[in-house]
């Protein structure tokens, strides 16, 4: 039975939606859930909840990391918190995935620092984002936590992004692009070129550059960018919608007309949210750390919980983990020194 | 008077949109108007308006430019374009702007290598564009001149911009900002930090760091970033706002209910979009080279056009490229070598 351990300090909201969106992925996708946190907050939570037969377990853990914590605090003296105790859990074999909606610098530093640590051969763990691009899922990554990189760095997130995207998301083979920008204005950078030239002698399907457009059109399953690109396209993605539904706020208050449109078309706006949403997709993965890891947004409800916890099942099912580590343990037989 | 090169073969549907916008300003700005390009093209189009009152020259051009046309083919060979035609006025001082909705690289090239030049003591010329954000016009550098740059060129963009920000979109002073990446993943990267560092030590209004959602709430008027970051900025800014379109287009098409809200809302949408629009701005400058381009949307209809004269009026009235040679001149007698 697949056991998938779960942050119950994760949300904003913790631990009300961890809890029950826990409690929803026990129910329908029958696995094994471990709760970590603390025991008697998550033991009230669990009581509103009708658990019978399925099998959720409490981890006590009562150190708690905020969403202001800052990553470069936690590698030392959180040693009893859900994240370290959750991770150390699948470090030790004793769970398969751990999933959180928590602080995700605190996350990748207790999982790179502090418990699982890196797969043996990976440079850098990488950030990672899921997007339902018109209902096709695709992964971007790095997404923030290297912003300078190097070129065999980029090449291990292709690397990857293509092995999840394989593995866990089920496209075979997943087409892997690196961004670019338009060949009007220029060709890229060095780092890009360089990354391109290190691709394009490697295994997997690289359909080579492509620009902002193309991530939104379907034409690449796996994106690769540094993590300051990576963070800036993911946050204007996010920002751009939220400027463009308040500017649409302020001209439906402007008539009536308008007001009743706005009231008509709520469920189709709602459906449009929806289809944006990160619910959907729930979380995604730190990759390249010794072990299954998914990370969801903190503003996460109960039905988001449920999708993260179903992103880790799918990777635990495609045995992500273990093609991560012999895909580098071919390679660092054959890899030079960094 | 003053006078503004308008090049006629810019747009997409060249020349109906640039000879009708050229007429639009003439008319709304008392503005003379040298028209560039082929000559009989010209007299055929101008014929279509009454232009009574005004003063419309055509200046024979009959070279013409493909948007497909690179950058690096049009420095040699090219001198009877409508680009270098026009921008030779401004630079023998016989006009006061030029105007072009056509290829970006283009006019770079022919501006910077061919023409114009650069402003003595600039480093490398930006592309800029001009938002108004909920109505708030700002000026992003650059948007993908320089895909490569050093610290020293992202302090010059910043000078331009709130240069430009000053004298011609009449903010006193202008707030100048970086664009980084939040703080919850990673502290931007080693570019940024060293820009940072002189930026606090110059005489701009510099406000420090900011993300991508901070530029679309209005929290500074100079956005400075590299040419790569600028235009994945751009891009995807432009790619969001058409998949969140796209994907309100077809949920409004799965009911009834939702088309008829989508037909009572449709002025609140198309006033939203002309809010989006570029051409509401028209065009925004090509900073460093030694006199004022204006480059638009080769989509832009005739009101963008207007706009982008508009944006040149704007920058003449305000001394601009005075401004940009005066602080170059005093930079350049205290400044190292590159």
């Amino acid at each position: 039975m697949m056991r998938i351990v779960v942050d119950a300090l994760g949300t904003d909201n913790r631990p009300e939606p961890d809890v029950a969106g826990a409690v929803l992925a026990a129910k329908e996708f029958h696995v094994d859930i471990i709760l970590v946190g603390p025991i008697h907050r998550i033991q009230k939570e669990l009581e509103k909840h009708d658990t019978t037969g399925m099998n959720i377990e409490i981890l006590d853990a009562p150190q708690e990391i905020a969403m202001s914590t800052k990553a470069g605090d936690v590698t030392r003296g959180y040693e009893k918190s859900s994240m370290h105790v959750g991770m150390q859990l699948v470090k030790d074999g004793k769970a398969d995935a751990f999933v959180t909606m928590g602080n995700t610098g605190a996350a990748m530093a207790i999982a790179t620092l502090s418990t699982l640590r890196r797969i043996p051969g990976v440079k850098r763990p990488a950030l990672t984002a899921i997007y339902p691009i018109y209902d096709h899922p695709i992964i971007v990554l790095d997404i923030g936590a290297n912003a300078d990189v190097k070129p065999e760095w980029l090449v291990q997130f292709a690397e990857m992004g293509s092995i999840y995207a394989r593995s866990a998301l089920s496209y075979d083979p997943p087409r892997v692009a690196t961004l670019s920008i338009g060949e009007e204005e220029g060709k890229g950078n060095q780092m890009l070129a360089a990354t391109q030239a290190l691709l394009q002698k490697s295994e997997i399907n690289y359909v080579g550059h492509i620009e902002p457009k193309e991530i939104l059109t379907q034409n690449a399953e796996v994106i690769v960018f540094d993590g300051f690109v990576g963070n800036v396209f993911l946050k204007t993605f996010e920002s751009t919608i939220r400027y463009f539904t308040n500017l649409l706020r302020q001209e439906v208050n402007k008539s009536w007309r308008a007001k009743l449109g706005g009231l008509l078309l709520r469920p189709a706006l709602n459906s449009v949210r929806s289809r944006l949403d990160t619910n959907a997709i729930g979380g995604a993965p730190l990759l390249g750390v010794d072990g299954i890891v998914i990370i969801g947004h903190g503003s996460s409800n109960a039905e988001g919980v449920k999708s993260a916890i179903n992103q880790a099942r799918k990777a635990v099912l495609g045995g992500t983990v273990d093609m991560l580590r012999q895909h580098f343990a071919s390679k660092s037989n054959t890899a030079g020194t960094e």
